[in-house]
């Protein structure tokens, strides 16, 4: 048995960047009370989802947000998936970053969303983060005392490529801060998270914002758990709220030794 | 528009080889009637789903049962995608393979199953075609007056690089003889239909043989056809039957436009 507890936090996203990290200490008082060992965050927690945003609310590596959030995980003694901010760079550049934070508040894994979400569904969704965003161009796994585990952000999880390459690099668990919308939300959330647990026998978690109608960005929020048999665990609707999972690591092993698919794989076709 | 009408025959397997073929050319009719353009058989349909029976069914490319397969398209001026039957070669191998004849009953496709499906669910199914199967080593395409299709067999379908590859060499549609079981089935039958569909943007069609609870592989039937946007168009129970669906090839592109998935693969993660 390797027993983990998450709690994934499906967090409202106010204007105030301070607003939303203040929040936090309480939240994490009641996900350690439930059993938390990781707590993870939705994607952009602390910048509303608008692409003129990312560069004014964005700090460098290290900035006072990301000290915030080193301190949490150290105070809490949890495993953080900061879900993602944006972060800047000396040559001015900003990236969609999610950091992982260990129980002594280091920071562990840093993944820079790699596929921008530029999409234009008639009648429906319209976006364009890469008018302010810079691409990421790696696939990033990082080890924990339960097991090592990826970590991508929202639209790059639409690619199949990407999760392989993370599960090749050993990944028992995903971790993918998100904001689908209420477009891609209802027609593609749960399959994804689903059809990634079952193609690559890891457990997939989808951490989202709560819906706001007053934002100009309406989250699908729907934060999920998945099984490495696909099933899902734990999923939450649009309010506001905290979801707590315990799963068992081994169950990775169990269905991979039941079902080979890794060890069927042909890497040349 | 490209209209294409798709007949799937959700067959019973007969244990004579002879009875499964004769009874074609009746449900052929039935299928010209309703207007189909194509005709999809299922997996080992004029051959009983275990390993033993694969070599005593086999016969080689051209034998009597691709002849009768060949004329039967000709007759009806269809597209057969010929469900899969075991193809032996002159080294004596044996092969899980699947024809496409045009509607002059040339053959423009043949597929050898890469991935052999083995595996050992605890309390659940266990099956191994390696036994006595020798797997393929090629992705399949094929042209036709609709588009260029994709072809693949059951256990094939569950990696998602076989379907990319397909993709990327021009697949618009895949199709999928196919034969999962009463654990695999419930478990994973549609979501693999509705993710390939979604990732890669393409009609997905599974063409499975009906449930018969006398033979020793229990199929779970539920021959399905997806659309690019991963809506389920049609699925059938587990009984004996047929499926119409018409599609219109035009929704490729459209959904390729509106969510640029394939344009915005990373290729070199």
């Amino acid at each position: 048995m390797k027993l983990l507890t998450v709690a994934q936090l499906q967090t409202r996203v106010y204007a105030q960047k301070e607003t939303n990290l203040s929040l936090l200490d309480g939240l994490f008082c009641q996900a350690k009370d439930a059993g938390a060992d990781m707590i993870c965050l939705p994607e952009m927690f602390s910048c509303p989802y608008e692409t003129p945003n990312f560069p004014v609310y964005a700090e460098p590596s290290g900035g006072p947000s990301w000290q915030t959030l080193s301190r949490l995980a150290k105070r809490y003694q949890v495993y953080l998936s900061a879900g993602s901010v944006p972060e800047s760079d000396e040559a001015g550049n900003v990236y969609n970053t999610a950091y992982v934070f260990d129980r002594e508040g280091r920071q562990i894994a840093k993944h820079r969303k790699v596929h921008l979400f530029d999409i234009d569904v008639k009648g429906g969704q319209r976006f364009k983060e890469s008018d302010t965003l810079t691409a990421g161009d790696k696939s990033t796994v990082f080890d924990t005392e339960f097991g090592p585990m990826g970590l991508c952000i929202c639209y790059d999880f639409r690619f199949p490529e990407l999760a392989r390459r993370m599960v090749l690099d050993g990944a028992q668990v995903i971790l993918v801060p998100a904001a689908f919308n209420m477009t891609t939300g209802p027609a593609h959330w749960e399959i994804l998270f689903r059809s990634r647990a079952v193609d690559n026998q890891v457990f997939t978690f989808g951490t989202a914002p709560a819906r706001d109608m007053d934002a100009s960005y309406h989250s699908w929020g729907h934060s999920i758990a998945v099984s490495p048999w696909g099933t899902v665990l734990n999923q939450m609707e649009a309010e506001e709220g905290m979801q707590i999972t315990s799963i068992d690591l081994d169950e990775v092993e169990q269905v991979r030794e039941q079902l080979p698919l890794l060890k069927h794989r042909m890497a040349d076709l």
